[in-house]
């Protein structure tokens, strides 16, 4: 399997991880690059991560067999509007965002007769945004969730796992809503309580961070990610982090009482569950990349 | 400056650790252990990180001239109550618990005449403990916070302050109300949070962990932190944490409202905060071991 040529539509550290890697393993004759700002698609092609790029997105995609989303979520919709009906029949159009959800669904109403969306989400990334963070080996023995729906052309959805399977991913199927509510919980959670605990130091004393030491700086290290990325993100998949606040919410307040009311078996009991988990995960995922 | 005879109570990460550093460096002539179980002296001896171990707490420290604690901060009065009446005049008792408060006090005032306390965090260690997550090296370059109070002896503090400078740590001077302060929000606070998001994404959902990547990883590495211990410091330095808990609680709250009402521009300076501390105490602190 090989596509003629495809498109990146953002050429930032996932785009260009993307980008980069399957021009090595030749999964592309033609790789192109797609942004707002001439000087990163410049550097792209330099670098070699892209063959080429355009800034007129029509007559990009006109030719592409595939055309891969890595721009902010937000400019999905207005961007798949832009090109979808210049696209030749059979394309399959895909994504690297991190919320499915009704994305997917209206990806899928753009769609014209012949055009096929899969949508994927690649968990690799660091904190870390643009094309400096880029690397050709992003993906390899990351976990890469592909989201069809019951409209999902079967080709297609095989031809993409196909696709990330030889660039080294493990690939796990998911429902666009299963994917939401899971993502959620151990990605968009996780990332709201780094941002809070820097922000709440903040308002406790700035200086005590003269004091800190990798506890703190592990914990809060994705608070180092791109707040307009992760504005975005928290915004599309407000139901679902907003129910999972609550439930963190709760479990704060449990050991809080525990504290109140020096509640020591309670208390231990709790760290001893919570470490307890956090032990068989690092068995059963520690060779994740 | 070398002392003729240490003896470490605790031969655990953080007593093997100091024990190895100043058996390396020459910096006491003899140095002992004491310990619950006799089998992990016995590898300490075996593996050259104390010269000689007893079980008799008394006949140990009657000839040291320096006794450090490092086993659990809730056995410390006992302990010190046990050996204090039995060591010789100008020996230093010191310690190496993460929490200091009422404690420090309290041993001084156990202290016969000419006997002196010195209060020090060393604040190093990982999640893991015991004599096998020992390192000589793990106080290189270091933060140390030695906690005199008005009673403390300043020939005892500079014999303290020069023994962990020849360590290789970096020594930073706090009453022992600063430093309770100041270590419940960059430590205590983010370990009550590692744990509990790890037991609110259990309430989510256990196999949601299967698709966790490196973001929840670090958030809650912490969190395989040994639960004995940290239930001693959490009730140990109550007070703080309780307070610092709801600073954080209050700054979940306003980025649940963000959310809640869609409050764009709010959730972006919220974020851009929050990204920026961290930027810069990146920049600051990257060198910190």
């Amino acid at each position: 399997m090989s596509f003629k040529h495809t498109v990146i539509i953002g050429v930032g550290a996932i785009g260009a991880s993307f980008a980069h890697s399957i021009k090595r393993l030749g999964l592309s004759e033609r790789v192109s690059g797609y942004g707002r700002t001439e000087n990163v698609l410049i550097k792209a092609k330099d670098r070699g991560i892209i063959d080429d790029y355009g800034l007129n997105i029509k007559e990009l995609c006109q030719d592409a067999d595939l055309v891969v989303l890595t721009s902010p979520i937000v400019t999905f919709i207005d961007i798949v509007k832009s090109f979808a009906g210049y696209l030749k029949k059979g394309a399959i159009v895909t994504d690297a965002g991190s919320v499915k959800g009704s994305l997917v669904y209206d990806i899928e109403e753009i769609m014209p007769e012949g055009i096929h969306f899969v949508g994927v989400h690649p968990m690799a990334g660091t904190e870390q945004s643009g094309i400096d963070a880029s690397k050709p080996s992003l993906f390899e023995g990351a976990t890469v969730i592909i989201t069809p729906t019951e409209n999902t052309n079967i080709d297609a959805l095989n031809m993409i796992k196909e696709l990330w399977t030889k660039i080294g991913a493990k690939i796990k199927i998911l429902t666009p809503e299963q994917h939401d509510e899971i993502i959620s919980s151990i990605s968009h959670l996780p990332h709201v309580i780094a941002y809070t605990l820097v922000n709440a130091v903040f308002d406790i004393g700035i200086d005590n961070m003269n004091y800190c030491s990798n506890g703190f700086l592990d914990t809060t290290r994705i608070a180092m990610s791109s707040p307009q990325m992760w504005k975005d993100i928290f915004l599309c998949n407000k139901d679902n982090i907003l129910k999972h606040i609550e439930v963190f919410q709760k479990n704060l307040d449990t050991l809080k009482n525990c504290l109140e009311n020096e509640n020591t078996e309670q208390l231990l009991q709790n760290l001893t569950h919570a470490q307890k988990l956090r032990k068989d995960l690092y068995k059963g995922v520690k060779g994740i990349s």
